[in-house]
């Protein structure tokens, strides 16, 4: 017997009852217990989210609302500032390029966030650029971005959005949508809301819906304001995953009942113990500034192949974490407390990099990692 | 207690063991074990599209899929014929001109079938469309359209595909992808194949990949090209609803057990003793010519508000079946016998329909309908 523990930046662990929600008779989507369903969903989202504004669900992996964030904005041979911390930042750039908008590149070495005074910067060098596009939270590099001071930056501007990806920052810390004037924040069922993959989520401002007058990008699927008409109606604009959204509902009660600033503080908790944590063991941690509560990347010891840790991990401990993406492969792993997790997955988690350490020939003593954790867990 | 019965041209019932396999603990995407189950699953659906393809795994609503196959083949200002015989049909158009293709509409009023002669005299007339795009089952009015006839048609011609919409038709009736030569073949996953709705397919020809090459529409999320990269290393080139492709493991391996001849056979049947207990019921059917073996439209009677049968079979009966869309509301009510349904779940449908009906005013002679159903059932 091997018990198994999922503790990946997405998918996250799934709680017992949100399972049970999602394993009842399906039911049709154009029926009054779906629209009571939807009408549950749509305020909780709107917690998660810090917003007033409506949440439109989309049946996708978060990366086609990313494309919607791009697609229902701009226009052919606009121009748009794009942070690039890591793999998700460049995903961005792809996107926009891939509809023909002209990125200006805001570039951090892997590991490292981008400072406000760049976008600054940017900004004033492309008084025409028509939004910013970045992470809130950029999982592949475990770093985190200062989305409140570039928000006041692009606040000032009415011809400027800005666009957040906040698919690991969503119920992990607080991202104040309304009060900071975040543009359009996207999210997905997969991180912090404890679903499996297969929504996502986008929430739009009154000069996000201006925007989208203006563009004249091809859209269908992904059309932002198709699902605005239907949410209002506690409906979808297409068939929804029904299943999903009957998880969504126990995911968003949890959350209600545990209170968000609690969420808030357990990640941000369970993220200080794992890095005190790794330091302990004598590890290096790959993003020092700014570090996210939801993923903590480390560095690879020197002579230490980084896949045998995550396969070892996985194998041998049944612990499922992730190594590094692109070019980072190899050369980080990183683990996620993100979701629903809480102290006894650090501490298992910790334990393992300790025992796969031992074992892989790296000088650990077993226990001062756990101990580190334990200080903070507890404190 | 009032059960449910969920007799909806989709989303359709879930069997027991799906929903089980669905509640499982999640799994992280990028593992053996996922891959394991990728290869399963890779395998199972060439059978239920009757192919030798891949079969490509979006995670999207169908809708996603089918604008996919738009962007991923066309560039602006392209032509394509479009058969219009509902609903669906307009999707169609409607997509193509989102992304500035001309649709060359072959309009079919509804309830009927568009008979191949017309898409033969499209073609002569447009020799630069480069697309067709039709339903194999038009899910809106009932109907089949010939999808083997307009493809021998299509077949003669290097610069044209066949997109054929076939997401109620794949499991239902057979669809010959390979013999007949069908260029791009869309699916998903609330209908046939007996999961909720997230999930989304495509199997696409030889000459379908080199349309791909000369299209220059915007595509990000959607890219056929990423998907088939992906799943020949049994991946999804983004997050996939993991819990879904659970689940589809074994509605594959039940279909595989049932076998698909006789898949068809049941639906076939279940759909047959439809239409003969509303004939019997004295009522009219709406698709008379080549009606489809998912779903059954049946013409309101004069007198009685349409809307009211749909709302008492749900509300009074637990009933769940579908009213007409668009212009066909209050027009149509549609029963379907698609996916996990069998002869008893006819047999119920067809005694709701009695009883709702003479409730509301209509005469009806209780058990006619139901017998008429039952000799088709046992014959």
């Amino acid at each position: 017997m091997q018990k198994g523990y999922l503790l990946a930046p997405g998918p996250t662990p799934i709680p017992p009852r949100v399972l049970q929600a999602m394993s009842a008779s399906i039911i049709h989507h154009r029926v009054p217990a779906f629209e009571a369903l939807m009408a549950e969903v749509r305020e909780g989202l709107k917690v998660v989210f810090q917003t007033d504004r409506e949440v439109l669900i989309f049946t996708t992996s978060c990366t086609g609302a990313m494309e919607g964030a791009v697609s229902n904005f701009l226009s052919r041979e606009d121009k748009a500032i794009c942070l690039r911390a890591g793999h998700f930042g460049e995903r961005w750039a792809e996107i926009l390029m891939s509809y023909g908008v002209i990125p200006v590149n805001v570039d951090a070495k892997y590991g490292d966030p981008i400072p406000a005074g760049a976008v600054a910067e940017a900004l004033q060098k492309n008084p025409d650029a028509k939004a910013v596009y970045m992470q809130a939270s950029e999982t592949s590099t475990g770093v985190t971005l200062p989305v409140r001071e570039i928000a006041a930056l692009v606040r000032k501007r009415p011809g400027t959005i800005l666009v957040v990806d906040a698919i690991t920052a969503l119920g992990v810390f607080p991202l104040h949508t309304d009060e900071w004037g975040v543009d359009v924040v996207i999210g997905g069922s997969q991180k912090g809301l404890m679903l499996p993959p297969g929504l996502a989520f986008a929430a739009v401002s009154e000069k996000g819906w201006r925007m989208f007058e203006a563009s004249n990008l091809p859209r269908y699927y992904f059309d932002y304001r198709k699902e605005l008409h239907a949410v209002r109606k506690n409906q979808t604009a297409f068939t929804p995953a029904v299943s999903l959204i009957a998880g969504l509902k126990e995911a968003l009660r949890m959350i209600r009942d545990e209170g968000l600033e609690n969420v808030f503080a357990r990640h941000d908790r369970c993220a200080r113990a794992t890095r005190a944590a790794m330091q302990a063991i004598g590890l290096s941690l790959f993003a020092t500034a700014s570090p996210s509560s939801s993923v903590t990347a480390v560095k690879v010891p020197d002579g230490i192949e980084g896949g045998k840790i995550v396969d070892t991990l996985r194998d041998k401990h049944g612990i499922t974490i992730a190594g590094g993406q692109g070019s980072m492969k190899g050369k980080i792993f990183r683990i996620a407390h993100l979701g629903y997790v809480d102290k006894f997955d650090v501490i298992t988690a910790v334990a393992a990099v300790e025992m796969t350490l031992k074992g892989l020939g790296h000088p650990v003593t077993f226990g001062k990692g756990v101990a580190a954790a334990m200080n903070i867990l507890e404190s």
